[in-house]
């Protein structure tokens, strides 16, 4: 069995952030193609049926979908393990894991990251002001009432670090890159468990890695990160965006 | 630990499908609240944020999201277990779960069966002909390509039947009611897997069930089904579909 993983995508994206985090906690070596966003040749649609990050390379295996890779990796790797271990609990964490990937998909990716940062910088399109504001007043907040129903007082919300956690956390962590604070006054537990957890030392070095990805050219990405010390590949599986942008967000 | 589990959606639904052929197979009792697609009160939103079915309900816990019941039923009641044994094909049926979950879930539910049965007879409207020759014509032959690519020559995708196998024969029974039928030339081993797993007595009960649904309208399906002998709950989370209609499908 091997540690040397080989993930495609790219930091920017929380799919990619979840499987990178749950890496770091388990101390696996992997390269990384941080592959543009939308783009991606012959070979990755081989590799992505659905043309979706992350992929990640295991050998002669290839595994997609965040979720299970994630499950994939703590399978092989169960110390430390991320799934809580009674089985209720491990269940609401897949839930929640869930419906980060689907709803905060919808409502803070699509509507909120993308109108405010690839749609502008990558495709050079207007924002949509009307689905942000849809997306952030309306059905963010939904969210976050229900994201915080489930929140624990302190620590994390299964004891240990889980998927769960992680992937509230980094999908806010996008909301973050278009500005999005979480009121701390209105959804308190919620807003101080993305501090807790975005304090972890494996947010912290990927967050690094996060923002200076959103300030440079795409073609200049790659090199920038290997000097930061990320573990990018030689290979690619797609660079050329379909514009030359620089996210800068606001 | 109980076994008298309460499951929250109709037959018709692919997810439901899913869950409940686990279950037939894993001989678990369970009751039945088959409520009507697109249909749910306060308390169905209470219970299922997203307000997907299924829900399954055990004692006080609450469950959401197809692919976490699968998992939270194999794990609290392992056999038979509906998930390779192989850390790797494990991977591999999740993803193929998800691949249906998310993309068939677009093609043939969204594409194909929304349109042609419940768009005209839940809500009166006229399918959209272009969104079904692009989900017939174009998307589903390049997910039947796929699919077959990863298919065995015979039994199961991962020897013993399998939440994947269990999640494409689920799904092709939605484009089924539609008319739609895998070529068995274009691709044999598809059609040939489908065949093998709707055998199944498990699909075989649920298949009765799922007929008469469709060919009864909405507020007489509990009395039919009761009499057919489905374990139909006496409460019901939400019966008033926006139009009584009766979906004959063709």
């Amino acid at each position: 069995m091997t540690t040397d993983y080989h993930i495609i995508g790219n930091y920017i994206s929380p799919y990619v952030r979840k499987v990178l985090v749950c890496m770091e906690l388990k101390s696996l070596h992997y390269t990384i193609d941080p592959i543009a966003p939308f783009v991606g040749n012959e070979r990755f649609s081989e590799l992505s049926p659905l043309r979706r990050i992350p992929v990640l390379i295991d050998g002669e295996r290839v595994i997609n979908d965040s979720s299970v890779i994630c499950q994939y990796l703590d399978e092989l790797h169960p110390r430390p393990s991320l799934y809580p271990a009674d089985i209720g609990d491990r269940a609401q964490a897949r839930w929640l894991e869930e419906y980060c990937d689907s709803w905060l998909g919808d409502v803070v990716i699509w509507g909120m990251f993308y109108q405010k940062g690839v749609k502008r910088y990558l495709f050079g399109e207007e924002p949509d002001e009307a689905v942000i504001a849809r997306a952030r007043d309306e059905q963010l907040p939904v969210a976050l009432d229900y994201l915080e129903s489930q929140m624990p007082a302190e620590g994390f919300l299964f004891g240990e670090i889980s998927v769960a956690d992680i992937s509230i956390a980094s999908f806010f962590r996008n909301a973050a890159f278009v500005r999005y604070a979480v009121d701390a006054q209105r959804w308190p537990r919620t807003a101080a468990l993305l501090e807790r957890t975005w304090a972890l030392p494996a947010f912290g070095k990927l967050g690094e890695l996060e923002e200076r990805s959103l300030r440079t050219p795409l073609p200049e990405q790659r090199k920038m990160l290997r000097e930061l010390g990320a573990p990018v590949s030689a290979e690619t599986l797609g660079t050329s965006p379909p514009r030359r942008g620089v996210m800068r967000l606001e």
